[in-house]
């Protein structure tokens, strides 16, 4: 790691300082070289900060005036919460002060804000929210849009599939990204106008290796390398995922409360346990991209906790270590522009 | 249970007659007043009779020329599959002689003659897919459409709240059951078009209890009645479920392999996940409802397993005891005829 300044916004999320002031601490604490300056209350950031605690050298508190809520909507607070939490930690990465910025806060506000401030690469008209999934096969598989843009047509969903396969290639270093369309089957004839005409798009983009459609139990299933889909369907198909694993942890601990032998059992189990559900707690992959900016911007999960906040500022110091946006503005480029001529 | 006949398609989903045949045989012997008949190539069909199977009176096997393919378009299907065992098996039912139908086949085909055949509820224009989900409250939830439709106006998806709320009501005896948008965040400015129209209807029809939006991660928290979403989304997000539940199996046999101690953890603790998985697994609540119209239609996953297929017959049988649509027939009709006046 070399010096790296991360710009968080402190006031984003379900629940504020409260936990990304502790996860900044934590992310200091864990990386010597790293910078944080984070943006909000100063008053209410230092409610959170335990005296004596180390490292606050390297903890920039930047007092803001506005906070984006949930509530606001991306053209308006665009213009209206300039001195914002959110859109000053996205001017100080314009400004090439930081090299990231992370918020839990409104995704279509984040969104907009990003595309206002810091522009979009070449070629790309709608920045996705990009992730990757854990699998059967050990292997991860990328994901876009999960839920900046809530309906999209054919043209976008090309562009979010060049900007996947980009990044399986350049990043994860596959050759030959495999693409998929996301679907209600695997028929041609299967789904909605939108779907049909982007695999058709798809098809005729001899740049990408697209395979076809993938339905949502084949998700997991590690057959592929980038799956593309809306922003509307790709935010509830991995919210769906995150409350199927609620609802296993809530069965696992009612079943070891139900009788001695079965509290006996879980105890017995519990390393068992760790060791298999740990790979698939939605907290392990938290922190998508919001991918096609001429800069870097992590979305973290709205009712993340400290450790999922955590997580999203260490997939912000990868990203600025690998230099996503630089390495694949040319390929993106290449691609979309041969297509368009 | 009174004498009752299901009508089976027995050359739908991925695995035919391999699966629909033994899934009959084992309902027939777990039901003593059930008949089926089962439509399909008569040859394949009794290979998989086992010599000496018992109940074979009430087995009654009905041979079909044509088979409805998963490529198969529904319009054209509609016309020039009319000997086919999808085909056949709806008619049983419009006949009246048999009070359902189950098929693993191709949905938009299954949807597409059951509506021709027999016809949709008054106020209704298009029949949805309906199940129970299991949830965190040890109450299940209804959701709706699961795939019939890929793509709904704003006036579907509120004909779709009402058949989701007279069926709470009447079957489940809920008094006002609470109504939930399937959406991409809770608060009002959130989603697409479509869903913020639903929203404004559902506000405006007062003989609806609706609540809001709900996400993806609050599907399985029984904080709701009735989920409501269009058939796109309806299905990746109960496929997701399948594929997170599959990979969360994966993971538990894997651990299990890793070492000595994690063998002999897995085999002590198997009844304790038992228990907790089993509440979670697709297959428990496989057999989804074709809700709205004039008959009993059953769609089973096409990659139903013989468990799954015969939890879809089951499910046949209970729907004819509880004979859903004459019974939700005149609340629909008051509720969408006092709203369209």
């Amino acid at each position: 790691l070399n010096n790296l300044t991360i710009a968080l916004d402190a006031m984003g999320g379900d629940y504020g300082p409260s936990i990304t002031v502790p996860a900044s601490l934590q992310a200091l604490l864990c990386f010597p070289s790293l910078s944080i300056s984070i943006f909000g209350d100063e008053k209410v950031i230092r409610q959170y900060i335990p005296a004596n605690t180390p490292h606050l050298n390297r903890l920039n508190i930047q007092h803001c005036t506005q906070i984006v809520t949930m509530n606001d909507r991306p053209l308006t607070a665009v213009r209206s919460r300039r001195d914002s939490s959110m859109r000053k930690a996205i001017d100080m990465v314009q400004q090439g002060k930081a090299g990231a910025c992370v918020s839990a806060g409104n995704t279509g506000v984040l969104m907009a804000m990003a595309k206002l401030v810091l522009k979009t690469l070449p070629g790309i008209d709608r920045p996705a929210l990009i992730s990757t999934l854990p699998t059967l096969l050990d292997k991860p598989v990328y994901m876009l849009d999960l839920g900046a843009n809530v309906s999209c047509d054919s043209d976008t969903l090309l562009q979010f599939a060049v900007m996947g396969s980009v990044v399986a290639q350049k990043v994860d270093k596959i050759a030959c990204p495999k693409i998929s369309l996301l679907n209600v089957g695997e028929e041609a004839i299967k789904g909605n106008d939108v779907v049909k005409q982007t695999a058709e798009l798809l098809r005729e983009t001899k740049q990408l290796n697209y395979v076809g459609f993938i339905e949502g139990h084949q998700i997991f299933d590690g057959h592929t390398d980038v799956i593309v889909c809306d922003g509307f369907v790709g935010n509830i198909s991995l919210k769906t995922t995150e409350g199927v694993a609620n609802l296993l942890f809530a069965h696992l601990q009612q079943a070891a409360k139900s009788s001695l032998l079965m509290r006996f059992l879980s105890f017995i189990s519990t390393p068992f346990l760790k060791k298999a559900l740990c790979k698939v707690k939605p907290d392990q992959y938290n922190g998508a991209s919001l991918l096609g900016l001429r800069g870097i911007v992590i979305k973290s999960h709205g009712n993340a906790d400290q450790h999922a906040f955590f997580n999203a500022i260490k997939q912000a110091i990868i990203e600025v270590e690998q230099q996503v946006p630089d390495r694949i503005q040319d390929s993106l480029e290449s691609i979309l522009l041969e297509k368009t001529c």
